[in-house]
């Protein structure tokens, strides 16, 4: 005999089994049905792609972690490592064919070959949402309001939104003359919720001076109100400009909708990279602030300057679903796994297959999912697969009981047998366990 | 300014755009939901594995299309070629943590970098169903249901499911003494309906000799009924056996369920690989002929013997989404796109968008998908978003009907304004507009 392969998996990837797999799949289901009720629309792109594409001016981090090779038509080619930078590439391509603005959903696996330490993953599944084309306040309350709605629509209300302003920020650091270290500023008042205060206040006053960083800590610094905030930072920065009266528009429309309760301005939020433009924001869970950020981004000038000269501004926001799934499972609002199968009907008689194979097709009909155990073995061994595969109902079928056209119906949890029914008795006291309609 | 980088992609790769990609969504949606509805269960794998894993025995065809390189590790990785390797690997891996009989779907991209000539694609998505440990007729049964469900469940009834059985070729090979030059028989006769009777033929009498390749034809050729084909190979096989009693069983409960329609007993089908033991099928529309098989596959032996002491036999069936997309456009059965966004809140003065919003979050609960228009822009231009994203209809307010609490609905389909609607009064307007309950 051969030696035998070990089934072994690639470190920092994973198998995903059925529990796991129908998770993600329920979750996935809920944002895409909230995304589409807000009209976003969903595209995909391969996988694999030119590595120039993918780096784009490239270098650094990104290019260490990237999956590249030469395919065998000697192309230099890579795996994507986001979905943004394919996404830029796509509306490049295709936005004569669209119309703008764009609002589209991508919900995809990306591929990074970093060091898997602290729970990192290598193989990942992202969720972008982005508006393109418009440069609005709107469309940047817009995706506030729909963050909010997915993390409700998830059962998850206990969640706030930091949101600050890059814009008035920069206004900030150009008062203060510091703009030429700007995003040394930006990084290290990103820190401050890793390193505390302390630790940023010393790096800020060897990067800028005593007073300039006195200065910046003091605009890092959320006041009583989203108002009382806004009013110190606009003054920070050197009084009201378009900036200031998007983020005062933004907050009334929260006030509209009631939903203020769920956002807090904090201009400690910059978001490290040079990309945002305009509003940036991070998602936490109240009940789980360890976890950090689940779902974060912001409004960018330009998204595909690479590729294209037409100028797409846009804002968009990415959800780590592996994170949010253990978010839920650790907030309990993972429903209990029930399975999928609803009935199991037992093999009591091989030669009654037809029988069982004809119910399992009328239950399955009535809205049950139904399966046949697929062969005659001991009714033991029927019971603890039903067990192990969390099915609630089982029907039985004998000769016996054929003679006389009636089926028994079995609450596997209960362990409550219902003897003689018809099958429309069968489909009723089904529905009436199940709790179905 | 930097030179612009052509927004590309690979190959036989491709973008797929909203409308595309809804479709793919709703036809795998409608799978899913037949699978589950027979107790199918999904799982996932990684897109990349170890080299020695995917290849297993390995070497040639598969060998040369593998996407395979060094990550950044030194590990010798390639991408999935397809979704049943990975499956034996998984198996192997999990089945203690398992229950059996296992039943499982999978619907992934797969990647091959072969010859992209006749409209193949590098990058494509297959779907898998599998019922793993156990091998019974019932089995066999349940997986040949399923196709045809599947098939049904997307509108497609003109399905006609060919199937044979090998090991009833085999026993005819045996009493025809060829079984030696067994798989380049299979092979031969495999390509019947592409080369046709003459040629198979000629290439069957260099093979085996005159008398066998005669036999060998007789039993390829359907007679004018399921039994009477069988009667047929069960003779020129020497008889009947296991194999033959299957295929009645099987025959009888189509016959229970009034199915057996829809399946053809052809024992010209053999599916080339010697992978397969047991049953092997392939599925034609009738309507169109033309583009081949759509679902095949078979009952095997033993999945995971590369890598598992533990046998475990199944019988399966693999679906090519890119190929049924294609078939379903072709019918017809493609449901004509109609967009995502069922209403657009029009933007006529910008001061307005905290109402706009409102009376957008209040549709969206009564069910409606609906957004805004997030910028304050011409008519026109708002008008011909619509049309483009096929927007149904139209909600309007300006500071004359804000003051009167109420609003203008217009179908931009029949371009009818209904104006001075209360809040109910739109909703109601709305529903019956689009035929919604």
């Amino acid at each position: 005999m051969a030696e035998l392969i070990e089934p072994r998996v690639l470190k920092g990837f994973r198998d995903f089994l059925p529990d796991i797999e129908l998770e993600r799949k329920r979750v996935q289901g809920i944002l895409e049905a909230t995304f589409e009720r807000f009209g976003f629309v969903p595209i995909d792109t391969p996988v694999l792609e030119y590595t120039d594409i993918l780096l784009g001016k490239g270098g650094g981090e990104t290019d260490k972690q990237l999956y590249r090779f030469q395919d065998n038509g000697g192309r230099d080619v890579a795996m994507r490592f986001d979905l943004t930078v394919p996404f830029a590439r796509f509306m490049a391509a295709h936005v004569q064919e669209l119309y703008l603005p764009f609002k589209r959903y991508h919900i995809a696996k990306v591929f990074r070959g970093e060091n898997t330490q602290r729970g990192r993953y290598r193989e990942f599944t992202q969720c972008d949402f982005d508006i393109v084309g418009v440069d609005s306040p709107a469309a940047d309350f817009e995706i506030l309001l729909l963050m909010r709605e997915s993390f409700y629509a998830l059962g998850i209300d206990r969640v706030q939104i930091h949101l600050s302003h890059r814009g008035i920020f920069n206004r900030a650091l150009q008062r203060l003359k510091v703009q030429d270290k700007g995003i040394e500023v930006l990084r290290t008042v990103d820190k401050i919720k890793k390193i505390g205060e302390e630790a940023v206040q010393t790096q800020l006053k060897q990067l800028v001076g005593t007073v300039a960083a006195e200065e910046i800590l003091q605009f890092g610094k959320p006041e009583s109100s989203f108002l009382a905030t806004l009013e110190k930072i606009t003054s920070i920065a050197g009084g009201p400009a378009e900036d200031t009266e998007r983020l005062h528009s933004i907050y009334h429309w929260f006030q509209d909708l009631g939903i203020q309760d769920s956002f807090l301005l904090d201009p400690s939020i910059t978001r490290g990279l040079d990309y945002y433009t305009g509003i940036v924001y991070e998602t936490f869970l109240l009940d789980l602030p360890g976890i950090g950020s689940v779902c974060s981004g912001g409004r960018y000038n330009d998204l595909a300057s690479l590729y294209t000269k037409e100028r797409l501004p846009g804002v968009g926001s990415s959800i780590g679903l592996d994170r949010l799934l253990a978010a839920l499972e650790e907030l309990g609002k993972k429903p209990e796994c029930t399975g999928v199968t609803e009935i199991l009907v037992f093999c009591l008689e091989d030669r009654l297959f037809g029988d069982y194979h004809k119910i399992a097709q009328e239950l399955r009909r009535a809205g049950f999912a139904t399966e046949v155990f697929p062969e005659q073995r001991k009714l033991a061994n029927q019971f603890s697969f039903a067990e192990k595969k969390k099915i609630p109902l089982g029907v039985f079928l004998g000769s016996e009981e054929k003679s006389r056209g009636v089926f028994s119906l079995r609450d596997l949890r209960t362990r409550v047998t219902y003897e003689n029914l018809t099958l429309p008795g069968l489909t009723a006291k089904a529905k009436e366990l199940l709790g179905k309609q």
